[in-house]
């Protein structure tokens, strides 16, 4: 018999689905460490309004430089930064 | 002729790496805004540390509630909080 390849399944579209939803959110950033924890002494900002980024895709992490645009035209999704206001 | 499926090629597998690349980070928070911004006027902040989620998996957010643990162990993601400190 040759080997035929089966058409995927519900069941494997479901598994699918189910790997894809449990994948990591950061796909570069200071992957050399076990968890990305940064520090924000408040009493130290200068600026009125300072945005930090919640989508792991700014060149200037932990800052906001508003990749979230690209990624959300890209993904559908509807991330954003955290406003720290003084 | 009966349609017959095409063996995934390497360019379709390409296609499909991309699109999981491009997935969105937010499963289920407040989906129905456009972009999930919030403020934080550190002048009000009570405690001496305050964490704040970058998972998308708290569920406190905008507060981490430690949920990143789970997802970066299921996942091997590498994520954590953003802590500020008074
Ligand atoms: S660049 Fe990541 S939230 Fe703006
Ligand atoms: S729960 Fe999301 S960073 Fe901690």
């Amino acid at each position: 018999l040759t080997a035929r390849r089966r058409a995927p399944s519900a069941a494997s579209a479901s598994r699918r689905a189910t790997r894809v939803r449990a994948q990591g959110i950061n796909p570069e950033i200071r992957k050399e460490e076990g968890k990305v924890v940064d520090n924000v002494v408040v009493s130290e900002l200068s600026k009125p309004v300072t945005a930090y980024c919640r989508c792991w895709r700014s060149g200037t992490f932990p800052l906001c430089d508003g990749s979230h645009v690209k990624h959300n035209k890209a993904t559908g999704d509807n991330v954003g930064p955290l406003l720290l206001k003084k």
